[in-house]
């Protein structure tokens, strides 16, 4: 999987070059490009952005540097990879749009910054993606989501054993809880069935605390999934108050 | 505003020393410290993590580090911060949290690894956060937009002529689209309309571009939205296809 970013910092990226992504990269799983803007602004003070026509607060990014460093990519690699513009418009990012983009197999990410880019890098921008309803002061951060969440689905990136496959959201239901070393800390004790060895109950109380779970934190999620008749029935148990430990 | 970012990754938070942060920062209007859980451990191989009770994939995040950490802020400044955890099974993160957060004017983020974080580790949090559902690898990126997000909206932080107002998701519209040079870009002009320099009907303009936007790409919004006696009308037009340029 390939990332070409674009953007007016690039040394904000180093912060992939942890944990796992570090290792995908050595190992060429994953391959994250930057390319600064700024490098392709044809004004002799590398100004990339001027102010809005019809007036208004703040700086508006120029079309011609971003025009420029596309036209860049494209004459690397010989294509137009999938292009994607960071923005508060954008389609809301969820973890099945990670799976949809894993499959394009080499992206742009434009990262905005100012008050806006100017309407007509549009024409070039395949999608628009938007992390959530909240104000970042650039696309790099919600990059670095975006970035960090398809990686991990690369095949190969995460250990054979941490299997993703567990994880909040992939089975549409979030995480049951988690207890380490040691068994009690400051008085609170791991739960008994845990301590048991007896994978069947394990299981069982599992899969029954993460519905619990996400019955009380996002109802909405049980309603977009397909549930088995197990799940249907210890729903039922949850909601009488049942306890199966 | 303050922040104590405890994470197993510190230097990753580098990325938060640019641009506007970057400033902030310096005239001590945020202050971001960010504290290495594993300073913490009581393991002479500085371990934090161990495997999960109950067998499963993937390493679980040791209570104790977790605590000593805590109990180190609370020592040092004489009171335990809101304390939040970066999980998927949090609340998702909107601008309005964002404006409740500030409140608290001090605010300590946890940032999970591995496959999760001891259970026990609820009892010194205040309230979890997601950033949206999808699988990162740690809470850390989604740290760096929850301290973005809040840092812009500090007073002092974003320049006085570049308010955040006009922003998208503050009025509970997205935003109009913007223009700035060249008048002609590869064959495409800028609306006339912005070049009048006509005040009123910029800001009609802009108003009904808004609506329009928000209408097409995310319809929720107006539903939350009041709407002035002009936004009706315009939304009117809008659905009838009438222009106003």
């Amino acid at each position: 999987m390939k990332f070409e970013v674009l953007t007016l910092f690039p040394e904000m990226f180093d912060t992939l070059n942890h944990s796992i992504l570090k290792k995908a990269q050595q190992q060429n799983i994953i391959e994250i490009n930057t390319i600064n803007i700024r490098d392709f602004s044809t004004n002799k003070h590398r100004k990339v952005d001027d102010y809005p026509y019809g007036g208004g607060a703040g700086m508006v990014m120029q079309p011609e540097p971003i025009y420029n460093a596309i036209d860049f990519i494209v004459q690397k690699f010989g294509y137009k990879p999938y292009t994607i513009m960071m923005s508060p418009r954008g389609k809301r990012f969820e973890q099945k749009d990670a799976k949809r983009l894993l499959e394009k197999k080499h992206i742009v990410l434009l990262c905005g910054h100012y008050e806006g880019i100017d309407e007509r890098v549009l024409e070039i921008v395949d999608e628009e993606i938007s992390i959530g309803d909240f104000v970042l002061t650039g696309g790099e951060i919600a990059s670095m989501a975006i970035i960090d969440c398809i990686s991990r689905i690369v095949p190969g990136v995460l250990p054979k054993e941490e299997s993703y496959q567990d994880e909040s959201f992939y089975d549409g239901l979030l995480e049951y809880p988690q207890y380490t070393r040691p068994e009690v800390f400051r008085g609170m004790k791991v739960p008994d069935v845990l301590l048991s060895g007896h994978h069947e109950n394990i299981r069982k109380w599992r899969k029954y605390q993460s519905l619990k779970i996400t019955l009380e934190k996002r109802p909405d999620l049980l309603q977009k999934k397909l549930l088995t008749d197990e799940e249907k029935k210890m729903l039922m148990d949850i909601k009488n108050s049942k306890k199966i430990d």
